[in-house]
């Protein structure tokens, strides 16, 4: 793994390998038409890319042109950022209904009490007379439920793919696009690349891993180790910023532990990478989703107007997936310690 | 402990204390008066005499005049079911308005962003205009659903104390007060109960703990050692029967697990109770509490014409509850697995 290379050659061929993936995906994009299924591959193989090159540019900035990098790097963020969009609404609604579902006695996927919407994109603004049978008046609450949300995160999708649809015909977009196209062949090294990767490399890659180890020590996993200890929903019902700043650190562990693995892949590339930190990253991905199904089924109960009943099954679905946030910080922590078991 | 004394003159002498206890909390509840607190205390001796001498004349039936102690347990039933419910009604509200400041940020007690209600008993039945600020529209659920629950659920504990009052002064009473203060000195036994203790008593206690051995055998312990298996909030928007459904193997176990404790008080009276054994039974306490609760918060939800913002606040708080519910059932099994290693 790099025995005589320098470390501008390892990580000029692992960022001309990506440049390559990043120019197969747009052409892959190009070709989608109306394919909806190729197009989120395409999307997301260019997406990918461009982290692991943002990635790259920032971990082994050493070796590298620092205005050139940095200056690319803010680029490749803005592109892949507006590409996830699109995704991140769909994966939200997904979400969302699977555990309307559930919570209504079916299966995720299955309709349950909670009648999957789509059938009805209308909901009458006001729920029916609340002098109904008593237990009507709230289970009916899961559909309306689930057909406001489907109506708003569809809302999201619909402006996310024309933003994506915008950002991939801007001259903003085609000046990354060259950027890349010159990378595939051709790296900006400073005259420290020209050191022995096991040197170079190394100290990047360590001080990555100490940023994280910073962050995770940062973490309240003492505890997150306790099952059930109600943190994540301590701000169910106060203001979305006190949630917003609780989540924060595991957020920041999220991003720092991907640039950590794809700075791994710069290293031993073709390696599969360690299972419990894959699992560990996973847990955070888990982590944000959760957060952020948990934020959009708040802010759809701030819809003027919606029945009682609907507003109840949104506050249901909520606190729903704040524990589910609690879950998943648990199974970090629980993974997290079988990685330090191994360092 | 009952060295070589029949079984009858052990049962009788247990019963004898537990008839003397039951006519010292009569006596205190007379004298009580306006005095809340001390009535409080003189119902909870009534309702544990009561308990243990119905629990004693289940369990050790072999023992005793079946025709007798199966009239006589029917009555202390019915008396320790009616004096429960004052007490249930109170401990639900403040484990209700506890859940709600801790959901909105405050620790339990504290007000935090849900403002403890009871300077306002009187909420308008609709919200502020929902076109009002996002955050506060929420935020301000927390402490209507506050003054919600606590107008229904101290509506509840005065209807209770009517009939804790109408119970205590009718001639169903009086005759149960009879019957006990028989059994002060009287005990009408079996001719089984001439037996040595060491064999009559032993042959009770095992089939107690038979039957809730049997019962522990039909939850779904496996399931609930896994934290987070989201199980108890299944049902969460589907009707109240499915979730009850669910409790009930729950409950059966509390019930008999009480029954065991009492049984052994007889057996090793004066003794303190096995720690881990006594633990899991208040998991299950805990767990029956916060099922109530969180059924008292879907019926709150059920009320006609109240806010979006409050129905959603509710649901939150369902939720909440729903997963203490979960909680107590990990704990509960944690602590099972404990006494198993004893057995």
């Amino acid at each position: 793994m790099g025995g005589g290379l320098s470390g501008g050659d390892l990580l000029a061929g692992y960022l001309h390998s990506r440049a390559g993936d990043f120019l197969r995906g747009l052409r892959l994009y190009g070709e989608s038409g109306a394919d909806t299924a190729s197009a989120d591959a395409a999307a997301r193989t260019l997406r990918g890319a461009a982290r692991r090159i943002g990635g790259g540019l920032h971990t082994f900035r050493p070796l590298l042109d620092p205005g050139w990098a940095d200056s690319f790097r803010t680029e490749l963020g803005w592109l892949s950022g507006t590409l996830a969009q699109e995704h991140a609404c769909a994966a939200r609604l997904r979400r969302l209904l699977g555990a309307l579902a559930r919570l209504s006695g079916g299966g995720p996927g299955e309709a349950g009490g909670a009648t999957l919407p789509g059938a009805r994109t209308e909901t009458p603004p006001q729920g029916p007379p609340a002098a109904g049978p008593p237990q009507g008046s709230l289970t009916v609450g899961a559909s309306r439920a689930g057909a406001l949300l489907e109506r708003q995160l569809t809302l999201a999708r619909t402006r996310a793919h024309s933003t994506t649809l915008q950002a991939l015909g801007s001259s903003r977009f085609h000046a990354v696009a060259d950027t890349v196209a010159v990378l595939a062949s051709e790296v900006l090294l400073s005259p420290r690349a020209e050191a022995p990767a096991a040197d170079v490399l190394t100290a990047s890659v360590a001080a990555t891993e100490h940023r994280l180890l910073d962050a995770v020590a940062a973490l309240p996993l003492a505890r997150a180790a306790h099952p059930y200890n109600s943190d994540a929903l301590v701000h169910g019902l106060a203001t979305a910023a006190d949630g917003e700043a609780q989540d924060a650190p595991w957020h920041r562990v999220r991003r720092l532990l991907r640039m950590h693995r794809y700075a791994q892949e710069v290293w031993c590339e073709g390696l599969p990478p360690d299972p419990a930190l894959h699992a560990a990253g996973q847990a955070l991905d888990r982590h944000r989703d959760a957060a952020e199904a948990a934020a959009a089924a708040a802010n759809a109960a701030r819809t003027p107007r919606i029945a009682p009943a609907t507003a109840y099954a949104l506050g249901v679905l909520h606190a729903d997936q704040r524990h589910e946030v609690e879950a998943a910080r648990y199974a970090f922590q629980q993974l997290w310690q079988q990685t330090g078991a191994r360092r």
